[in-house]
């Protein structure tokens, strides 16, 4: 997708809510700024503020800047099986830039165009890489760079293209655990971080613990017993959780390196998994 | 209607055509004169032009510039049933520019921002009123200026409010053809200048020409007579147009001044009247 359709597609939402829609191409357009990546309709998490988990009008990932227009929206707005799926961004330490709703057509312009102000004042002091739809969902790109990081909006189109960030070249994968290709004792986890069909699976809105209990009871406890056996030879998993992006593809987001809490664990509460780093190396495919 | 909300509403038009409403609101945002009135997807009629009847995808009636992004809008590609009763204007001498779609985000940025630049350059050289909705359809507007006229985007929201212009203050109005209240011999008449059940009305691209017939069998002729009887007392009619403006409000659009065309006009052809007069005097309300 080019950054013209992946823009289009995104304008071309909430069209029903006429003065949302009318914001948010109002700041597309008046800050011009092709450089910069913009997603309407976002999923957030925020651990320091409520609604805990919302949804933004429109976000600038590369500045970490949210646009919420007049009320934020409530989960309880939002469909529980469109949540079930989406793509939950962690929005600790974003910005929120509110813009209420004037009656007044000149008036709601310039509240408008005030919120472009300030985005171009932390876009002209921001250190960002410019907005590139090729390179951002490439393996190439993590593995020149080094590593991949939760704060840097890593995600990847299918599993093959994560797990070839880690010195080997998949064209396919069909399992979504397999070992790491290079670091022994680590995995590559692409799980459903939401209840479906065989798991129960949970990720915490901080997201620094998934929870995962298997719902085929005959196969609960040997699932934990499993992650118990994972833990004692040093395993470590490399999360990528699979989710919906806000205009409906599949995407492979990178969570970070998970590593069981033994203590949590139990066959009562399942398989407890904390968050102990935020970045992972990358590997030259050999 | 406020300004704000005939906008948002326009802009939330053609949202299934993705780069045509990209070019829309980039357009209204970017050249950001809120002093200037725009509608999208307008019909209009362009006698020297083909196709003669087409929609355009934005107009700006103070300026007569129209938006075309690729390719015209011909009539075929029109819902015969939403011509009908359209508001089609009559498009002779205005300005029409085309915008074509690139794929290249940055490139077609600048394509639009061209066309915004024409626009900004005729706006600065033109001389009109700034767009005032309130003003733009009311009686007092037109009686205070001394006259209506065809080239000044003259529309009423009803059919009182037009009958107003002329010397007295009607609250509601049933019927579509009454003596003007000022001037003798002159008519005030608010055709539907399409096909309905009773009769089989025409306006020429040109908008010179209005043909009447009857589809009542028995009244055919009594009302081509009447017709002449009009003409031998030199009754003329002020034209009033029942249309659907491009949001679907009904509006009756001044459309000029008409007289029998005594030769043309006969039982088969049925009335055939000219426009004779683009302007026509208002009058204070007594």
């Amino acid at each position: 997708m080019d950054k013209l359709e992946f823009i289009a597609r995104q304008l071309s939402k909430a069209q029903t809510k006429r003065y949302e829609h009318y914001v948010v191409q109002r700041i597309w357009h008046r800050l011009n700024r092709p450089d910069l990546k913009m997603i309407t309709q976002q999923f957030v998490s925020r651990p320091n503020r409520e609604p805990r988990r919302a949804m933004t009008d429109m976000f600038f990932p590369q500045l970490g800047i949210h646009i919420e227009i007049d009320e934020p929206h409530h989960l309880r707005q939002v469909a529980a099986d469109q949540l079930r799926e989406a793509d939950i961004i962690n929005a600790t330490g974003h910005e929120f830039i509110r813009v209420s709703v004037s009656n007044d057509l000149t008036a709601f312009n310039q509240l408008i165009d005030n919120a472009v102000d300030r985005i171009r004042v932390v876009a002209d002091s921001a250190n960002f890489e410019a907005w590139n739809p090729e390179a951002e969902m490439s393996p190439a790109t993590y593995i020149s760079k080094g590593y991949v990081d939760v704060d840097e909006d890593v995600a990847f189109r299918t599993m093959a293209d994560a797990a070839s960030c880690f010195g080997k070249r998949y064209a396919g994968l069909q399992h979504p655990f397999i070992p790491h290709p290079t670091e022994p004792a680590k995995f590559l986890w692409f799980p459903k971080l939401y209840e479906n069909a065989q798991w129960l699976n949970t990720l915490s809105p901080d997201e620094k613990v998934i929870t995962e209990i298997c719902k085929i009871a005959e196969r609960l406890n040997s699932q934990v017993d499993r992650n118990v056996r994972e833990f004692e030879r040093n395993g470590r998993r490399l999360v990528f959780a699979r989710v919906r992006s806000p205009l409906g593809d599949l995407m492979y987001r990178f969570k970070g390196e998970y590593l069981l809490n033994i203590e949590a664990s139990n066959y009562d509460r399942g398989a407890v998994l904390d968050r102990v780093n935020k970045r992972a190396d990358t590997y030259e495919q050999r």
